[in-house]
């Protein structure tokens, strides 16, 4: 497996060589808040990815061991591993500040009252029903 | 100024199309946690930025409402708004997620567990840090 050299030792960067780029954040993001599970689902996403894209970006998170795949060639699905489930938090926080700052957001309203007001309870939840989903 | 194309109303996406790119959040990562401000502070980083991507994210971070800049050429230097502000708590994610997956993390390991133990009261007095010393 091809190692990506680090640039630093800073918690952040290590995050953004992680999963920084938006392709790769956004089958994150599908991955935890829809059903898209697969190739062509995520090549469905309302973003539209190019194909060449999200191959890498695929490839690239499971090398980084944020997800996993099962399966192969066409039939192929994917889910998210632990390590990628931990990200859960970071993502809350995404949405949360868009929420406040995009007046075209499509972020529930409810979504985001749960996330600043309950937040702990809440992100357990999400946390607890994400492991099912994805056999954690 | 020249407006991004907006991809969806996803508010990850929208997240990411203000800031997503890895080397802007390594800006906003300088104005949060380093005393790095002006142009020459933030090339002397760690992940040796180049002047021309420098240049061309300082632009789109000021056109995005994140930061704004006071002075020009040389001695300008930079500072957050309060929308920049409100990234505090997806970075302070980022960092624990970094803490929790990266052998060689360069996070403060007190830094790491004042956010997961005492969150709430740990980032009101860094957010009130933050405005001090950005003059918010």
């Amino acid at each position: 497996m091809k190692r990506t050299t680090r640039r630093s030792d800073c918690p952040i960067n290590f995050a953004l060589q992680a999963f920084g780029d938006a392709w790769s954040l956004l089958v994150m993001r599908d991955l935890m808040f829809t059903d898209r599970r697969t190739y062509t689902d995520f090549l469905g996403a309302e973003e539209s990815i190019a194909t060449n894209i999200l191959a890498t970006r695929l490839k690239q998170l499971q090398a980084q061991g944020l997800i996993r795949r099962r399966g192969t060639g066409r039939g192929a699905s994917y889910g998210l591993t632990e390590k990628g489930l931990d990200l859960l938090p970071a993502m809350l926080e995404l949405i949360s500040w868009s929420a406040r700052h995009d007046r075209h957001t499509a972020a529930p309203p409810e979504f985001v009252a749960r996330i600043r007001a309950r937040r702990k309870p809440f992100l357990n939840q999400l946390r607890e029903d994400l492991r099912r989903r994805h056999g954690l």
